[in-house]
Order: C-alpha cells, then sequence, then structure tokens
C-alpha cells in the first residue's frame, strides 16, 4: 500500500472502503475485477458473468453492477457479444485547435457523419449568448464525431449564414470545419468554454451507440475571429468513459 | 420551437426523441418535469413521487427514475425529506486560482473539512508524475470542500514535507492551502490540468455525502513553481450535479 488510504491520485479504481469499514459487496468484487483488468491488458475478452460469480463467489446481479460501473467509467467496453479491456481514454486538448487535430495528435483517425444541416432564424437565447443578431439566418450543423470508426460523441455548430453562405453546398460533412473556416479566410481569435458532466439522452445515446445515461462530457463554446466579431457557439457531447480534458494553466 | 430538433445548445434536458420516435416513457414524464422546475423556480418543492404519477397518469416508478436522473444532472436536489429545485451548477474557472477564489467569485462561502493529514515516502508513481525524489517524505492533505456548508467535492493535496515541514503544526485546515504556500514565499509557476468524469467510489459517496455512483468531475493537477521545480500533485473530486468549469482560449 504505497499511498496514504490506498488512494492513490490517478488510480483508477480508487479506495472504496467507508470510514465504517462496510464495503459493498458489488464494490469489492469491482475492485478484484479490475486488478484482473491490468493483468489480462486492452483488448483482451474478460471471463462470462457465470464465470466471474463463480471465482468471486457472489451472485450474477452482483457482478452485473460491478461490470456496468467499469464499463461506465471507460475500464471495460462492449464488443459484440464480449465485454472487453478498454484502452485509456483519450485526452483532448482545450484549446482553440479543432477535434481533428486533437485526435490525430494521438495517433488516432477522426472522422465525423452528417445528422443534420438546418438552416433557421436566429432565436433570442442564442442571440443573447453570441452576440450574433435575433432572427438572422443561421445554420445548425450536426454530427456524430469518430475516432478510429467509433462513435465517440456529437457536435452541434452554430454559425452565421452571412459567414459560411455556402456551406450547404461547397463543404463536405465529413470533412473539418474549422480547415473549412480557415480555407474561407476566417480565423479564430478566441473562446469561452464551459465543460460539465450530463447524462446522454435517449436520441443521443442512440445516435452516439451509448448506453442510455452514460456520463458525458458537454463543452459549450463560444468563439469570436481575430477582430472580436461572433464566430459560432458549438455544444460538443463527448462520451465519458473515452475521453478526457486536458489545459495547460499559466499564471 | 426555436431550434432545428429542438435541439437548444444550453437547453437543461435536450431533446430526447430518437429518430425512429420512440421516446422513453421516463423520459417523456422527464420532460414534463423539466418545464414544471421552470414554473416552480429555485429552492421549490416539487410534488410528490404519488402525485406526480397521478398527475402523469404513470407509475410510480416511471417518476421515479425521472427524479433520479434529474437529481444526478442537478436539476433537482434531495433536502431531507423533500426534493426541491436546484439552483444553477457552480461555475469554477479552470485557472491557478483556488477552489475558495472561484467560489467567493460567485458569492459563495467556500469552507473544507480536515479528512485526514498523513506522512508517507513518495511513491515511484508520484515521483514520475510530479518530479519529486522517490522515498522523499510527502504530505497527503485530505479534505471535504464545502459552499455554503454544503459538501461539494474531496481534495487531495500531495506535496513534499521539505517544501512544508510545518503543515501539521502551523497550517489551519480549514484555510486556503494556496493562501498558506504564499504566505511561505511559494508562487506558482504553471500547471497542467486534466478533467473526467467519474464515479465517486462508496467512501467518496460517505464523505461528501452523495448517492453512490453519482458522476463526479475529476480534476487532475500536477503545478510548478516559478522556477519550474515541482510543487504538488493535486486530486479534486467535484459533484457533478453542482460544478461546471470553465475556460477561455486565445489563439
Amino acid at each position: 500500500m504505497d499511498y496514504p488510504n490506498d488512494q492513490a491520485p490517478g488510480a483508477p479504481v480508487r479506495s472504496g472502503v467507508p470510514e465504517h469499514g462496510r464495503i459493498p459487496k458489488y464494490y469489492a468484487v469491482k475492485a478484484q475485477i479490475s486488478a484482473l483488468l491490468e493483468e489480462l491488458g486492452e483488448g483482451n475478452v474478460i471471463p462470462t458473468e457465470r464465470d466471474l460469480s463463480e471465482r468471486y463467489r457472489v451472485a450474477r446481479e452482483t457482478v452485473r453492477q460491478a461490470v456496468r460501473e467499469l464499463v461506465l467509467e471507460g475500464r471495460l467496453r462492449r464488443q459484440g457479444r464480449n465485454t472487453v479491456v478498454a484502452g485509456p481514454k483519450l485526452e483532448q486538448p482545450l484549446s482553440l485547435a479543432s477535434y481533428t487535430e486533437g485526435v490525430r495528435r494521438q495517433g488516432r483517425t477522426p472522422g465525423r457523419t452528417l445528422v443534420s444541416l438546418d438552416r433557421f432564424a436566429c432565436p433570442k437565447a442564442l442571440a443573447d449568448e453570441t452576440g450574433l443578431t435575433r432572427g438572422d439566418p443561421v445554420w445548425h450543423l450536426e454530427r456524430v464525431l469518430l475516432a478510429d470508426e467509433e462513435r465517440v460523441g456529437l457536435e452541434s455548430t452554430y454559425v452565421a449564414v452571412a459567414r459560411v453562405p455556402r456551406l450547404d453546398t461547397d463543404f463536405e460533412p465529413d470533412s473539418s470545419f474549422y480547415a473549412y473556416l480557415r480555407a474561407q479566410g476566417i480565423a479564430f481569435g478566441d473562446a469561452d468554454e464551459r465543460i460539465e458532466t450530463v447524462l446522454a439522452t435517449p436520441r443521443e445515446a442512440l445516435l452516439i451507440g451509448t448506453p442510455p445515461a452514460l456520463p458525458m462530457l458537454l463543452i459549450h463554446r463560444v468563439s469570436r475571429d481575430t477582430a472580436g466579431r461572433p464566430l459560432e457557439r458549438v455544444r460538443s457531447l463527448y462520451r465519458g468513459d473515452r475521453f478526457s480534458f486536458s489545459a495547460h494553466l499559466t499564471g
């Protein structure tokens, strides 16, 4: 036991023992399965529920709860009928760089699938948030985000039609929107971001292919160009079991 | 319907209707309760489970699932035997400023309760992560974070004993550790942060007083002083239903 209370700061399953000493049974099993995952290594199939319940002499429901939490946390993932040891979470920088660049930097292949491209009149809330003019035409571009063909997130971008009037005809929806903006001579100046955890809605879960109520990381972004004019409002939803976000802070 | 697909970017309950049109019953109820919360306003008690199940003509279990998700998302909170409409999430800046400063800026009163202060030999993993020397004595300071007396998080700080040798005798554990460092003439230079969503362990849930398996935001920090020397490793766990984090990004 290297750390006090066995509380290693980065440990995947941290000490779960309450001070009163009553450890929930499923949690003890979870810690044991967690140790097993370390031995097995990424990509390998774990034993069946039945095998695990026999090995640890607990009910299958207890094993199921432990496995469910390990899946929610991204330590295990479902692969067809099997459950396999997951790799580490993708680490995206909180920066003005795009999703595309962040995923590439980790040696993964980014991709996107178009869900919808709509044109509508800027509502009051969006105008207040961004500085766009209420009633002006706005694009809403919704895309599923992919990493190595796996669906990992859902991105909604709101941008004034006046900025990119031909978005519906000359933009490839599976390409980088930021690269498209740059090609139009539009450069990012700054952005405000806010990150929170939310549960996937049934629609989102369906689009991303996750279990419903999986904890997600939701990033709100409002960005401006180099002249300080409103550029876009983005709502990016990432699988909480597959992503973490990093930032470098200076005084 | 202001937005395409009714997908307002900041809406508290977003459109949950899958394309195939089958809306889970609990989700339809959740959307109705969500609208009710807007009418009631912060701090007000919602009707009982029985009342809601009669009002929406669904089973109590259906109401329970809807309410459970709204609690997990921080839209409702338990208050004794009642369930009340929650206020907005606290928004902490991702910055070198302390928890204390972030909470104060929002007009709330920050506080901390000491869980433990231990001294131990720096293990390999911590040495690798921080640049501290393996085997050197290290403090582990664990505190519950409070906002207006409410328990909202749990913070573990690891710092070399050589840096703050009298931490166990002349530091008030309910005060700001960063203010203490400044008083010792130690100034922050930079830090790397990583943010992810995790489930609370039973021990953490007990210490923070949350339901187990509540989605939390976990922030890992490794910081250095102005000379670039390792300063601290922090693991801060925040209630996902009570906090969001913000950053300002520039090119």
